[in-house]
């Protein structure tokens, strides 16, 4: 499972190559896929956690304070696009007996997994690689297909490979890397570009270097943007330019790949997309990609305010995925402990 | 917050008779409130899940093996009467230049919650008290009342009070208690009734004693019933005695007495309900709300064949449920480290 | 069932007194009910549309020219508040033989009933009468309470009382009162106040006579107001003065009463809530309150533009609710034939 | 927009044959397209029922007796397959001063359009047809393809092409063929198989000629399975052998056939699937596809019968589906009236 820092980087660079050529990729073989893992490999990146890496990030945990690192999840919270969110509960049954029980039960409907705190699983985004005839088809994680995910079912049920209920427990190693402080303010500007330099300069400040990073952990970026949750016209609901929605800062391409070097297992943030919205201006592609593909997940809609004001840099992270069958998101409760 | 046990236990000897006698109760005071951790709390027993706790919980994890306690969540499994699971993931958009992303999202639609591997929070059910004027009424945790619930919007986005989004991290010292195993049978009898004595026979088996059980510890009992998983028809789906459905085994009020006794912050077990299925004829209530109004939680539908094969009977136990607000129980992906 | 007008009128006279004063209302008496049509009635003025009314209806189709009335129901359609509506078509499964079936089905959610053209039951809306102890209570068509409608499964599976599934099929005559027309314009300001002079102008108008109105017709008003209907910010999606949200034109309490003593089926109307929204400062209460407790149907998010671009003041009408037991509102496809 | 009978009967013809062929059909041009209302059309033989149609139709009803041909929607009801069905009406909100309303609205999910009385739109289902290169690929009425249907939106807010909300509204002559009281029983059998020989012979026992179907009638088939529809076991729930289901009687090829050739509009009937189910062993293909790709409806799941009791065989059919857009079944409230 162990492949040496220079393989990878190399395997990267072919894959960079690769992708705005015609690529001749196959099943087997393609810019990003086999994965590391193993050719049949679903579970990505939190491969990266093994028994070893839980016990070392157990102990990171020092005084047992937990941080929520998610918002509450409800129907007011800002929604990329418009996905609906509806949870209804049904009043009570009448008792009429002493002890009797009196029952609630709750009915759920929505994008539950794309909404609020939310993880994108390997299912969510595949790339396009253009094919032998000119064509273009979109390949997914270990070179998984369209006709893998969706095909015979078209859906129904969920995908039927990479699902979020293949990821392994991501109980990791945490770093915060705050972008906001960095910069000396308590929220970035709407669509700031975060670069390399500025994860680079934030990490040193902290007293880390980009060696310190391990497969497997969590970077989490700090832009003070879960300031404005509470005011979705601002936060990014999707609607960008309408009402005080200017957009939303986030990471740029080389950030992405750094992370994808790295081996990381999530890339976090506290907006909506962990890239900026809307891309700039002659972007050629959704940021995603660079990261999902590779086998590595985003947390999107984190709120890191607490950990920066703490200056709590590293720490037990909790990243647990419901295992629902076919998701490719899920809904999370991250977690931080020192 | 502290209270001795002594004190703690009379409040239960008081509840008991209360609740069967016409108990005087008011918004202030009665039988089971106000709770130990204040008249206004709305997190039951993961309060005695502090710092501490939590500090002294991650160091039982000594290999870092990872168990997942849950089953996957999907539409087939068993559910308890006719809650319906949908989950519909759109085929993704064509993709017609390089590197274009393929995107999934999932929409759905059910009792999440309320399936499968599920969490009952303290709004999940309340337990009825004679009021003067000879009427019951439904008190839950800490003497909330279903108006207090469901009053105003009538439970639409959810309950106002007690929805889960209220409780703390569940990051504690788990115990298995191996009740098949003490009986030396792989699968307990469908309606086989748990008592307070096999309880303290598995444990002292197991090396363990009753004192050793600790305020916020989750007790989970193998009762080897997750066999029937793949069989919904024998697991129990709530629909008793038809096709190969014969109820399903569970503790009995004594043992769920005890276990507020013990201040545990979970009871689980590996069947629907935790309790026999049917209740026993005579059964004068639900066995819940001997939990819930007392503070303790329940978790549904577990998996514990792999800790009780592994003789694995301490663990770090985690539990996190998601944030959705008014949510009277919530989908959690429990997981035992060693 | 023939009660004659004066008897009606005086009826509603009482009505009008009781539900300001302290009224002594018992279950079986009140100011709307019994209703003309029995005590245990469920059907409204739908019982209006006797056998003779269908045929003499049918008979006003001179020409068989259809109207469609309604508009088409999809997700971008203004709504009132944040009602979702979420159609989810899963793409056919691939064929692999001649002749073998492509399958679609659809999976919806959201508030169909109550979004798009709609028709409000009796039981959308109750009215509260004073109690002898001083409080409210709400009652409905024929005196149905809360707890006749929601009372033991607390709304799973709709209401017990005044379903829709009670109401007979609306075949009738149908009458257009076309108040933009009478007004000059192609569409009325927004909360434009309609009184009863404008409706009795624009039957003078059309050649009708109040008089001829019979009971058991459909009375739709066109205001032209479904010429927002592309523009959800201005037509009236419950989020007023947003964007160009300024308010919709509507009937006021005057007409709403006249309409009762006419006892017409149906008051429809091409705007969300048939009433001006907001209702006008000081209106003492919703205008929908009018005419449900007194069996009278809403139709809402009309188009009546063609009708009224034609002259087509009488006309066959027809509009089949679906019979979804317990809703409390019905999608409908709404037909005028002349 | 009129063609002969003969010129019909010939097309049929050479589709018949080139569905089994490789039928060499292009964009333009296949078996069964164009249709004979143009390239476009998306209407089907709803467009037989022309104003003209519309006026004969009306005069049908002679007494003004209503029958309602539906069953009422609920949660109950049998379902084709695993097709969850969900209404759940909030309990209003409470009133604290005179005149106040009390409101209630219902959300609804679940494959309604496909679930209870149902109406088949010619989105529900496509016909393989063999490629030139050996595959086989779907077509729908009037050659539509399913990239025409679910291209570019994947199904998200229902089909691009052939939604009902593109059928006119069916106001028709309704003939009943009463097979159960052609072959002397309340119910026919289970899996009894409805031949062209039964469906003339009941016509010819009911006074009426084949001659005497005309373009754009809706032939409604009593089989008295209706009977069953309170035991879902027994009904036809899709769960083939379980429980007391041996299937359901309905009609062969031959008479699906004949139905296009005499261009009716809908056929229907009392069973979950007008067809046999499950299919005579050796079918070769879904008797659907007989009907929607040459613009032929089914309406599915009828109550006929009072019709049949009442020897109703001729009357007045309404049969309003509701205009969702890119829907590929509806609702109905199916009336007829003498």
């Amino acid at each position: 499972m162990k492949i040496g820092r220079s393989k990878w980087l190399a395997a990267i660079g072919v894959a960079l190559l690769s992708v705005t050529a015609a690529s001749g990729q196959t099943a087997e073989k393609g810019p990003w896929w086999p994965s590391p893992f193993g050719a049949q490999d679903q579970a990505g990146n939190s491969n990266y956690i093994t028994p070893e890496k839980i016990l070392t990030s157990l102990k990171l945990a020092k005084t047992g304070k937990i941080y929520e690192l998610g918002h509450i999840y409800d129907a007011k919270m800002p929604a990329f696009g418009d996905r609906p969110y509806v949870l209804l509960t049904q009043p009570a049954n009448e008792v009429t007996k002493a002890d009797q029980e009196a029952v609630h039960t709750d009915y759920f409907t929505g994008f539950l997994g794309h909404m609020g705190t939310q993880f994108d699983g390997l299912g969510h985004m595949g790339r396009a690689l253009k094919m032998p005839d000119g064509s273009y088809k979109a390949f997914f994680y270990n070179g998984y297909t369209e006709a893998d995910l969706t095909g015979p079912k078209k859906g129904a049920g969920g995908v039927e490979k990479l699902g979020v209920e293949q990821i392994k427990p991501i109980i990791t190693r945490g770093l915060l890397v705050d972008i906001a402080g960095y910069k000396g303010v308590a929220t970035l500007d709407a669509r700031y570009e975060v670069t390399l330099a500025d994860v680079l300069g934030a990490l040193k400040k902290e007293g880390l270097s980009e060696d310190s990073i391990q497969p497997g952990d969590a970077v989490l970026l700090n832009f003070g943007w879960a300031a404005n949750w509470d005011n979705p016209s601002k936060y990014n609901d999707g609607h960008f330019w309408v009402g005080e929605n200017k957009g939303s800062p986030g990471i740029n391409h080389e950030v992405a790949k750094w992370m994808v070097s790295k081996k990381v297992s999530i890339v976090g943030a506290d907006t909506c997309c962990v890239m900026m919205m809307p891309q700039p201006e002659g972007d050629a592609y959704n940021l995603h990609v660079d990261l999902l593909p590779y086998g590595v997940f985003l947390m999107e809609n984190l709120d890191l305010r607490e950990l920066a004001k703490d200056k709590a840099y590293e720490f037990l992270y909790l990243n647990l995925t419901e295992r629902l069958r076919g998701a490719t998101g899920s809904p999370v409760r991250p977690i931080a402990i020192r």
